[in-house]
Order: C-alpha cells, then sequence, then structure tokens
C-alpha cells in the first residue's frame, strides 16, 4: 500500500480503486458500499416515519487529540444532528477532501475510529467520496458527513416548541471539547485530565424521549457553545430563557483554563453534549433518564423558559454567582476557529 | 454585508447567522432551512419507496468555467448520483468549507447557481453547514453535497444487473469537462466554443427507464471517464465489454484538445452524461427516449456487452476507427487533477 495520499488516490480510476478497498472497505465494510454502485439504496421505511436528514463539516485542527479525532468528531456530530430531531440515526455518507502527503496509516487510523464509534451508535457507513488536493491547498483532511435518521410517528422536536415555564437542561460539563483541542493547538499543558466530550449522544436522547413524553427540542452546544444555542432557542420560540450560573456543570479544569485564558465556558464548543428543554413536569424523570446513560452522568437543570419582557426582543439571562443577572449574548467574532 | 469570508463567519455565533440569512436563506430559502433546526425534518416516502443516498465533494479548480461553475457542479453530481439508482431526486445537504478571505460575491454567485439548477433538477437543498479554516489551508471553496432520492417499488438498477448480450449507449459527447477546465486552468485557448457539460440528468434517467424497462444500470462517467465507467461495470458484473471508437460522441475540438495535450478522451471526465446498460431489445428505444432530452441530443449507442473469454479477467475492449482492437484500461494514476 502506498505511504501518503497521493493525486492518483482521487482520479476515480484504478488508485482510486485501491483506496477505497484498502482503507475506506477495510474499516467499514457495510453491504451498501461493497455494492460499488453511485448510490447507496436503503429499505423502505416504515409507514409514516418521517426522515431527518443534516450534515456537518470537520476541520479541526489537530487531527487528534485526547479524547477523539477529527473522525469520531465527523460521526459523533452528524449522529447527533440527526438524533435531535428525535430520529434514529441509521446511514451516513461521508465525503474526504485529502491532501496529497495525507499519510495513509492516519487515513487508516481516523476511519478506524469512525467504524467503532459508527458501531456504538448503531450507524451504518453506506456512501462516500474521495478528493485529493494538492500540497498546500488543504490541511491534511477535511470530513463532511452527512446523516439520516427515521423519526416514528408522534414525535415531534424543534426549537419552535418551547413554551414559557419550560425547564432547561444539559447533559454534563461543558467546555471539555473546546479547551482540550485549544491546549493541544497552543501546546499548553495545564497537568490535568482534559478530554474532549465528543460521544454519540443518540441512545442519551432516546432514554429521555421514553421517559418525558413532552420533551419540546435538543440541540447540541458545538461551536458558539451553550450561549449561542440557547439564543437561538430564545429566537426560534420568541421567549426568554433564564440560566443559573451556579447549576451550570463545568470541570474545575476546565474552568481554571477558562479564567487564564480569557474565555466564556459557556461560549466555548462541546461535541457530546446536549442541551434539551422539557415540559417543567417532566424536568425530573428527563434528568435521571440523563443521569442513567453513560454520557449524561454530570447532567443538570439549569434554568426556566419564560414569556419575553413587554416591548423587548427575546433574551438569554444569567444568574451568576454573584446573585446578579447578566444577558448572556451569543457569540460575536469568532473565539476559537478550527475548534470542529 | 461584510465582503470577504472570516473566521467568525464558522464560528456558530452570530457572524454565522448573518451569513446564513444574508447569503445562504437568500438563495434557497427552503421551508426545512428556514425552520432552524439542526436536522430537516422530510416527510414519510410513500410505502414500499427505498431510499437512495448519495453524497461527492467538489473541489474543482477554478471555480469558474464556462458552462458552469463548483455549485453547478456540487448540485448536479449528487442528483445525478442518486439519480442512477432510478430514485427522484428530492432533497439535498450542502457542506461549505471556505477560506478566509473568499469573496462573499463569488459565494453568492455560488449559491445562486445552486439554486438555480436545483430548481430545474426539483430538489431542495433542506439543511447545510459551514465551515471556515485560516487564509492558506483551504482553496477559496470546496463544497460537499449529499442527496436523497426516492425509489419506486419495482425498481432495481446497478452494475450487478448487467448481462452478456446488453448493449451499451452513452448519453452525449464525451470530454467536454475535463477539457473544459482544463484549458480554462492552464490558459489555453483553442478558439472553440468549449464548455462544460455539467447538467442535472435525472429527468434523462426517468425519460429512459418510461421507455426501456428492461434497463440494466447508469452511471455518470466523471472522473476517470467512460474508460474507468465501463471498467466498473465489467467488474461488478463479471463480463466483457466491447466498444467501438466510432461510435462514440466526441466534439472535434476536444478531440483536436485531446490530441495535442496526449489525453485520451476515454479517460477525461464529463459532467453531464450518463453511461446506460439496456436489454438489447430496449436499446433503440433507450436512445430515442435519451435524443428526446435536451442533454441527450447527441446520444449514441457505443458497444455490447459478452461472456468473459475463458480463463480471463473480466475487460473491456475497443475496437478502434482503424480496425483493431485494444484492451481499455481503467486510468492509472491522476490525469487532471482537481477536476470536479
Amino acid at each position: 500500500m502506498d505511504q501518503t495520499v497521493m493525486l492518483g488516490h482521487g482520479s476515480g480510476g484504478s488508485m482510486m480503486k485501491r483506496i477505497i478497498d484498502e482503507v475506506f472497505l477495510a474499516a467499514y465494510p457495510s453491504a451498501e458500499l461493497l455494492q460499488g454502485n453511485d448510490a447507496a439504496v436503503l429499505p423502505a421505511p416504515s409507514a409514516g416515519e418521517r426522515l431527518a436528514f443534516s450534515t456537518d463539516g470537520f476541520v479541526v485542527s489537530p487531527h487528534f487529540f485526547p479524547g477523539g479525532d477529527i473522525g469520531r468528531l465527523a460521526v459523533c456530530g452528524t449522529v447527533n444532528d440527526v438524533a435531535t430531531s428525535g430520529a434514529k440515526p441509521l446511514y451516513l455518507s461521508c465525503g474526504f477532501i485529502l491532501e496529497e502527503g495525507f499519510p495513509i496509516d492516519d487515513l487508516k487510523r481516523i476511519c478506524q475510529s469512525m467504524a467503532d464509534v459508527a458501531k456504538e451508535a448503531g450507524v451504518s457507513l453506506v456512501t462516500g467520496d474521495t478528493k485529493v488536493v494538492n500540497k498546500g491547498h488543504g490541511d491534511g483532511i477535511y470530513i463532511t458527513t452527512a446523516g439520516i435518521g427515521l423519526i416514528p410517528e408522534g414525535i415531534d422536536l424543534g426549537g419552535q416548541n418551547i413554551k414559557p415555564g419550560d425547564a432547561v437542561l444539559v447533559s454534563g460539563t461543558l467546555g471539555d471539547h473546546g479547551i482540550t483541542v485549544m491546549s493541544c493547538r497552543e501546546g499548553l499543558s495545564f497537568k490535568t485530565d482534559l478530554q474532549s466530550d465528543a460521544a454519540p449522544l443518540n441512545h442519551l436522547i432516546a432514554d429521555v424521549l421514553s421517559a418525558a413524553p413532552h420533551t419540546r427540542c435538543f440541540r447540541d452546544p458545538t461551536r458558539g457553545g451553550l450561549a449561542s444555542t440557547l439564543n437561538e432557542f430564545a429566537q426560534q420560540a420568541n421567549v426568554d430563557i433564564t440560566i443559573e450560573e451556579d447549576a451550570i456543570p463545568v470541570k474545575d479544569s476546565v474552568r481554571g483554563a477558562c479564567e487564564m485564558l480569557g474565555y466564556d465556558v459557556l461560549q466555548v464548543a462541546n461535541e457530546g453534549k446536549m442541551v434539551c428543554v422539557v415540559d417543567a413536569n417532566e424536568a425530573q424523570v428527563a434528568l435521571r433518564a440523563m443521569q442513567a446513560n453513560k454520557y449524561g452522568a454530570d447532567a443538570a437543570i439549569i434554568g426556566y423558559v419564560s414569556s419575553v419582557q413587554p416591548d423587548r426582543l427575546p433574551k438569554v439571562y444569567l444568574k451568576t454567582s454573584f446573585g446578579g443577572t447578566r444577558i448572556l449574548d451569543m457569540l460575536v467574532g469568532e473565539q476559537l476557529p478550527r475548534i470542529c
């Protein structure tokens, strides 16, 4: 096998066939990929099942970091986006944009990581594409995944469903992914066990939906962090959201790193956390369902939804540890580029 | 609006919201995108309809060329791959990887081009993602699309269905796209009307299927050209395929450019052509259906399928204009990088 990616691996010819056989099919030999047609043909859904469809691109630098790599992110990111609709994620596509010279061993490691986490999530990689760009016109590897899930009849989730009185939950500690990648990249050492939280959350979502049928919506607070997710919700449903700083789970090591570096942890990216809005009557059962899942041990109820104040636009408020209240804005500008 | 793409446009924060609203939603305001959730929720298919799913990445250089641009390619490429399964393509996702500094006006032009050709094809852009990489780590814009189509009951297409005795058709002239992009890039001027053939072929495929119900398969001869597509078919179905050089439609300008530059036109990429294998009894009706479509005027029957010769591997043979026969191999190495 070749040692590095060459332009010919994207040619559509015999070298491309070789990289497909020896790298991609070796890692995830799904029946649909092995069929070798241009489109994967997938079974007919059951009556009434709607489709959920989402895509996510990954350009993280570095490609490997504590707790994961670009491949794990690429599978988890799309699995989680599809799952937020209440769908069971089933099928993934994967488009690679490789830079000439990228080590084949790194590509194999990334594909194995994708295969492992896809198996955990219960999804199949069924179709893919590979392009190769000249040295100097990429950054080793970019991955764009898209995913299809099936939504059972009767499930209808989305930010538009949020109502005043609802409770806001988060499935665990914030900021782990962003601070880990940034530390890696800058060569910082906090002498801690910082690692990315990248994880597939579809099973956690299914657990919550089963326990709390009046769940309004899920969203994963990736780029822009919790602050951006809550502001999106507030605008989408035209409501105010108030959260309590003391209720928000943050690891000491992450809090310390944020203070030292001047980041607001509420704007730092996560890759294995869900924000969930539920009917207040079901907040406790939703919380317990999260906590019973291996990716939700640190879940917490962090706030509530209320009507917009008269003559004001929808806002997100943060009750601080010091007893004050401040407006929590969406991230402005770019905090940590290439975080996912 | 900003003049160029900045890192903040990929932040997940307010700048990203701005580029989504002012560029993407302005070009293709589908109901699903406007909903603003992480996954598009799509209607339930009718009973028995299977899903077709495909993805394709686009890294073409230059981004604009006679007959198209990277946006038109990104929509047509995935529409065509989905349609090869016999599916009606319906939904597209779109992942952008933008380089810091890319002109917003170029991005708008590309998005408008995507919207126009999506409308022609009858597909909706329903979900998307945008990442921004630092200057020097990309090449302006890369696009990865994925597409979903629905396959009616009873349709079963694929290279595995090809049988000895079948006829091989191509929907028009070969090499137009590859030679156009290459000429553009190298600043060559052939004083001709060369232009890319990039086109959505889903309606042409539907026309052929309706006229020739015993169609075995379609495949678009993109990277690697007709030579690679036919070799894939031969291997997939374990058959020999023989084509006649004189029957293959090639524009004089493309033939001339290929001769001058030393390219084999049968290995040059196309973006608006279909290879189709049909039961020989339906070859004429399939041909007439192609020719009646605006993208199939130059369609031709170019060869036939036969059993593999005893003790040989499956091969593709070319009967040359001079009366000889040579083996037509899959492209080896890379001929024209960054062609799509």
